[in-house]
């Protein structure tokens, strides 16, 4: 192969766009095997959906899982990559890596077992056997094909200790817990509301904020089941019941279990909750949106329209150190451990 | 009238959906003329509709003014608000306080000339005179009508030593520059980017990163003649051109005028700029959006996917005393001011 095109660490030569954008914006993505010197190929074992695009699919299309793996089959096949165009997120994946360009900083070696920690929204894919063993009934998918990594990319090897599948989980939403901490190091023994506090990054977050020096953990879930889950893992000081949807309810909520938060971190992946996270949070606190449901002119044009003094922060889910953090979070709290083991 | 449900200071009692949902986050509101005991009811000369929405009207029509008038006029007419359904954003608008409730927190008297700093999408609006008075071809909507202000709305009284459309002007941007100043003195003398320098956002910004201790300030504009504009306005120590959407282009340019940014605002109304504000960032920097063409996935997806350790903050309209620290970077910086003026 001769390689005209010199390669770019953010991807940029993989972009079949006429525009100049970054991969994770493009319409379409070259998926070519052959690797620039600095790329790696990871032969796909299994794609992690993003939750919002997991759910939304299965809303379009009733939960009829057929359809929801025929529109993932042919989102790939027509972009080059996972990216829902309606929730514009995708996901990760587990794989094992195939070759190592010469020239790749990532210090990855051919056999090591990888999750990608970037978005599939902007890593070349090509499924290659048509997802057969998924029912499209869940975000875990079963998959076949390759996958290719970037200068700039991110891949941790996953470690000996823990099944793939719980590290590739807890990886996943790895983003939010290192967030959670830095946010929460700011403020002096805050008041901290998770919203969607049950659920995977919910309960990394609050076992982060506590790990931070929380001085009071809220965890907000939508229904019993999960309250009696989250009680029973001991993470939150205070477990309410609010649909987070009601700015009202959810406002209630949270002050009637000691707030208004100083840091409120939302981690439910229904759109419509920007308002009541808003009226949940202190004068002078920080709301930290994880949700890809999250609508940015709903948060800016809600919290001016309500004088709320909030800071609000787009969840990067890119912070140094953020995998081994929340791995270690996941082996020193047995309540996050068994929340997410429940959910595998 | 006799009133029978009772009046919440976030306007709750005015929004018709069957969901419990705050006014910004409503289909539909409740215009009726007579006013809850905290209300106020402005008598609407002129709406300003924000720059997102108006552009989207005029690209959606065409251009064709009477067609985005209608459009505009059937919004009102339906949602009984001024919300694009596309951008979700709205505007404000100035008027003349016609009635107070006896119960009204906001210190308003009836004669008042005022501003609403609360956005039209959760704003109760009827519109009564067809708005005959304009051409569909500017922001700047002449108009007779009403609005309703609730308790926890914020209007500003229009200082008199500066022409309404001129101080309409400024507080319709005024979170930008408070925001801008505070983050910006949270660094020490940092480099400060302003993607659309020459805008009104823009200008104010870039006048408040100076004033809160900006080492150097990076005009970015995409034309030669905004260029001109902002150089001749004295605002920026470096004006760069570049298409904020290409991220390849715009980084380059933020580079070459001496950044990475610390802090890079951004201030255009065009889709596709996260992935350039990202790249023009230095890492542990801060980029905070101002346009509600942000993309919220874009940018959270977008961050990772360049494993990108920034903030992103989503800029809050509302910070306190934003209205009267914007007017006054306009009356100290005759910059400023020309651009306004110029703008009008």
């Amino acid at each position: 192969m001769r390689v005209e095109v010199s390669s770019d660490p953010t991807g940029l030569h993989r972009v079949l766009d006429d525009a100049t954008v970054l991969p994770q914006a493009a319409r379409r993505l070259d998926t070519r095997r052959e690797l620039w010197p600095d790329e790696v190929r990871v032969r796909v074992e299994r794609l992690n959906l993003d939750a919002a695009s997991f759910r939304q699919l299965e809303r379009k299309h009733g939960g009829d899982g057929a359809a929801v793996r025929d529109e993932v089959l042919s989102i790939v096949a027509e972009r080059g990559k996972m990216q829902n165009p309606e929730t514009g997120s995708g996901g990760m994946l587990v794989g094992v890596v195939e070759e190592v360009g010469e020239e790749s900083p990532l210090g990855l070696r051919v056999g090591d077992r990888v999750a990608t920690l970037v978005s599939l929204t902007l890593t070349p894919l090509v499924v290659e056997d048509d997802l057969a063993r998924w029912d499209g009934r869940s975000e875990q998918v079963p998959c076949d094909g390759y996958a290719v990594l970037f200068g700039r990319s991110i891949a941790a090897v996953l470690p000996d200790d823990l099944a793939p599948e719980l590290s590739l989980a807890v990886m996943d939403v790895c983003g939010a817990p290192a967030l959670t901490a830095r946010v929460v190091g700011r403020y002096d023994a805050p008041t901290v509301a998770v919203i969607g506090g049950a659920g995977k990054s919910g309960s990394l977050s609050l076992a982060a904020a506590r790990a931070a020096g929380a001085g009071r953990t809220i965890g907000v879930i939508p229904v019993e089941r999960e309250a009696d889950l989250l009680t029973g893992a001991g993470l939150a000081d205070e477990v309410v019941l609010a649909d987070a949807r009601d700015p009202i309810a959810l406002r209630d909520a949270v002050t009637a279990a000691g707030g208004p938060a100083d840091v409120t971190v939302v981690c439910v992946d229904v759109p419509g909750c920007e308002g009541g996270a808003i009226l949940s949070t202190a004068e002078g606190g920080t709301v930290i949106f994880f949700s890809m449901a999250t609508s940015f002119s709903a948060a800016a044009l809600g919290a001016e329209g309500l004088a709320a003094d909030v800071t609000m922060l787009v969840g990067n889910g890119y912070v140094p150190g953020h995998a081994a953090f929340a791995l270690e979070l996941l082996r020193d709290n047995a309540g996050v451990r068994e929340l997410f083991e429940g959910r595998l």
